[in-house]
């Protein structure tokens, strides 16, 4: 091996295993999961690789939304708002709503999650980059189903999502007091 | 620079951000987590860099282990278990128990996790490394308390542990059905 080679393997190795730095936060969001006509896609492994920022259950199963919740992002996102209360451009928030399941454990009554349903996410944009039914109020929004999740079923932001996330609106539209991984 | 150092950089590089492999995980868990005498600690920051694995709510103030319950473990123990449907030598589990808010948002009543009360730690012995109280069943079992989370308060495994896990005992002790990130 030449040295020139060497250095070249060497830069090559340090890239392919340095691990995606905050600031390549957006770059990363805005290739993987949003294409450039700011269609969203639900990224796939977020339950595996991410940070789970916490859970909640809607134990009604008329209510929009019932189900138990479990929400997700990116590991950098997470650590971007620990330091700065704020949640970074390119900051994608997935929440998996499964089934309740429930039975008697030694403890007594006890609640768990089944199978997924569906996914919402949201895409934190902080240049506005696109127009159209499923971004604003500084987020991209979509809805995927279990029997699709290729597809964003919302019908908009507005219609869609919004509903149920006006009394976050002082939070970023975002209920993070049920995330203690962002403290 | 010359081939040889260039070369012996590579390594280092590649080495230095090179992240743990399903292999490490028993030298990482039994250097980091337990001491040589088999004193178990609980890991500081899982919630912020482990994988998810899933959650229960035992929503009966009077219940033992009442509470809202995350669950995490190491990221490649979770691949390892995916892999083999067995639980790695060295994986180490985090059940947090928070208290359990409650509240009526726009969908409904909700539930969701409070302030940390309690921990209970499992961490997985494929080698019989320890006798005395915390060591069993294949695996070690730590539970710590929000007020001193530095001492393992469990009486014995036996005592403090077994009660609520005997159902689990054909599933390697593991509620693992509430656990998507397994599968």
């Amino acid at each position: 091996m030449t040295t020139t080679k060497a250095i070249a393997v060497s830069a090559a190795l340090a890239l392919s295993a340095t691990p995606v730095l905050a600031d390549d936060l957006a770059t990363t969001t805005f290739r993987d999961y949003v294409d450039a006509e700011g269609n969203i896609s639900l990224p796939s492994n977020a339950r595996n690789s991410w940070v789970h920022l916490g859970s909640w259950v809607v134990n009604d199963a008329d209510a929009p939304g019932a189900g138990f919740h479990d929400v997700y992002t990116q590991p950098e996102a997470a650590r971007a708002y620990r330091e700065t209360g704020e949640f970074a451009d390119g900051t994608v928030l997935i929440k998996e709503i499964r089934s309740i399941e429930s039975g008697t454990k030694t403890t007594g009554p006890a609640l768990w999650a089944g199978e997924p349903q569906i996914w919402f996410v949201m895409v934190k944009d902080n240049q506005n980059r696109f127009d159209g039914p499923h971004w604003g109020k500084g987020w991209g929004w979509g809805l995927y189903k279990a029997d699709n999740p290729a597809v964003n079923v919302s019908e908009s932001f507005e219609a869609t999502c919004m509903g149920c996330h006006v009394p976050a609106q002082d939070t970023g539209w975002v209920f993070v007091e049920g995330y203690p991984t962002l403290k």
